[in-house]
């Protein structure tokens, strides 16, 4: 597959605008409120937190995306999740909504919502409407809006995630873009963060829903920062069908084509998140192979990243692999110690430190050294299947409680 | 039921006494090694960690409690635990046992072994056996030895876990006493911990383990420090007759008693533990009212106690209640958020601050100075049923970090 990854982000397909705002909803200085648009209706897929507390903005969305689209515009704020806002959020989704129709004709049962930040607190909806309609007159296709726009989104993310990439189908030239938040409160399940990918690819919407559910399992769901699932975990993609490539309606080359930079994006984005994670120092990446099936790959690799006491031991560069292992026994998955090699690996070496049952006499100095890199894989080799997984999460540090302590003030 | 808390510890009981050695197995200037004998043979209960990797000392004491018995005595070192370390981890474990038969005559297959520390790391067993000759000669059925045998078994502990109750059973005087460590790698899922109860108690021994594997699940199962289940959790129960009470062989209302006597020993060291969880500033409660089910009210409430955010907030006396609730909305149980209630309750007073969906305006200061005390209880009015289940749990903190940044140095 020829694909080009190339400068942008939501705005780098053909027909999508944004822009953003500074609506004063909890941050001072800064955007807190931004806007994705797309010139036509645009055919919708959506994967969204398993957390049965929902928040408001979750469940307008995921009607839409469950009513079968169509969807043209997207508002994001940061600063307050609306979660556990009871119907006085819900209303204020609506009305968020119809601010945009008001500003720009697009009928507000098109426009998705979404927030994040403290939950158990009511949006202003007041800001929020008047901050729709200061981005309805500033709406740009640049890339620097696109990029304001991955920054208004951001909490206490430190750096902005977004991408793009181009690729052919039907003999069209097609651009798929994103960006995402996350840094606390990620911990696999749906998708856990905001995420939103926009592209002109004319696809049908449940093959392309089917590649979203399909991509995300090995991309969003394979991220952890804390462990506390959001109630506001939003993915969402729109496709215009404005690259002119013939629609696709089949699991055609196009599809597998389509389904592989979605691959490619989702992946970027996740990545970034784990290694943007709340007062991380570094990508913590566990990678299981040769298990017995996938979901315990999935599972292994989830729970080695996943483990307090392993993030902990990741922060301070100790070789302590017994974590590791611990981590994978009260997984669920089945396997046996005996069958089992832990290595480190980073762009420093590779370093083996047990052996099927045996812990390995190994060089501590060297362990540091490779540990001591920006990236450290885990890897697990089960030897007793064929099928492998990766997960991504990051240190646990003080900064983490530092910045958990006292989010709310 | 007429139940005394006493003084003392697993020399309580008549028949039992303890010793301790420093055996250098890894800690310098402290004592590391602990063992308890029993006059005679005793029968013996258990649980054990559900980590599929267990320790070599977990198979070896599972071994003797599912063969049915008799234990005469247990040895426990603290600094290594013996875990991941194939058939050599076992072959020490079997050492261990045969010297106790070497110095005491008490058969190698009646002798329990625990070991807590580090994983990955083979125990240095010709200190085991020199120890093991050592206590053999300094074995004493005082308080003082029961104390000192609770010290040597800790690790990060900060404060060393006993307690002893009397009661009456037969018409005789019952005494049951116990030891707990743990402080990191704690979290429900059987024991998590290592305990050591004994009682001159005469009970059937099936009784026993059906009284023990329940009081389980609503003390020591609902303790979590850190989510990471241990590979070395262990609780052992001996008792030796020697009361001289009529033996109870069904559920009579000694075995009643009995089995309150238990509840009330194994929720002391329960809360113990989690008060003391590394790091910790503070007890942390979780209470579930009203719920559906019982293990609906055990999962939401652990939920709570086990959320990283969750556990910050009450570090930083942070009321972000919504935090409670999205735990609660991962954890697995099915509830309606519109049905809850929330309150933070301590001694110094209780404070409502969500009503069934809305979340309610409440003074800062008073919610701030509610979580400043020593034990704070989160309440969950689920209004949808009878059922009601506590956790307990400790603030995630700074100090949580480093101790686990660098444990094994």
């Amino acid at each position: 597959m020829k694909m080009t990854e190339i400068k942008g982000g939501v705005t780098s397909a053909k027909g999508f605008k944004a822009a953003v705002a500074a609506a004063g909803i909890k941050y001072k200085g800064r955007t807190d409120m931004a806007m994705v648009i797309s010139e036509r209706p645009c055919e919708c897929a959506g994967t969204f937190t398993s957390n049965i507390v929902k928040a408001a903005c979750v469940q307008w969305d995921q009607k839409i995306v469950k009513d079968g689209g169509p969807m043209q515009a997207v508002v994001v704020n940061s600063g307050i999740a609306n979660a556990c806002t009871g119907k006085e959020g819900f209303d204020a989704c609506e009305a968020t909504a119809k601010a945009v129709e008001d500003a720009l004709g697009i009928p507000f049962g098109t426009v998705g919502v979404a927030s994040t930040g403290v939950i158990g607190m009511q949006l202003p909806v007041e800001k929020l409407k008047a901050g729709v309609k200061m981005m309805s007159g500033s709406l740009s296709d640049s890339g620097e809006a696109g990029t304001e726009a991955s920054k208004a989104i951001m909490t206490t993310d430190t750096v902005n995630k977004e991408i793009a990439v181009t690729f052919e189908a039907g003999e069209k030239t097609v651009t798929l873009g994103g960006m995402s938040k996350g840094s606390g409160m990620i911990h696999p399940n749906m998708c856990t963060m905001l995420g939103f990918l926009t592209t002109d690819i004319s696809i049908d919407k449940s093959l392309m829903q089917e590649a979203l559910s399909e991509v995300v399992k090995d991309t969003f769901n394979m991220i952890t920062v804390d462990g506390d699932t959001s109630t506001n975990d939003t993915l969402l993609l729109m496709a215009n069908g404005l690259a002119g490539n013939e629609k696709i309606t089949s699991k055609n080359a196009d599809y597998e084509t389509f389904k592989e930079a979605l691959f490619y994006v989702c992946r970027f984005l996740a990545r970034r998140m784990a290694s943007d994670g709340e007062g991380a120092t570094k990508l913590f990446e566990a990678k299981v192979i040769n298990a017995k099936t996938k979901e315990d790959a999935r599972t292994l690799s989830r729970a080695i990243v996943g483990s307090n006491l392993s993030k902990a031991a990741i922060f301070g560069c100790d070789a302590n692999f017994g974590r590791f292992l611990c981590a994978m026994g009260y997984s669920g998955a089945i396997f046996d110690q005996n069958d089992v090699e832990l290595y480190f690996k980073s762009s420093e070496g590779k370093l083996k430190v047990f052996d099927k049952g045996v812990p390995l006499t190994f060089d501590e100095d060297e362990a540091v050294r490779i540990m001591k890199a920006p990236e450290v894989t885990v890897i697990a080799d089960m030897n007793e299947g064929g099928e492998e997984a990766t997960a991504w999460g990051c240190d646990l540090t003080y900064d983490y409680v530092k910045i958990n302590a006292d989010y709310r003030s």
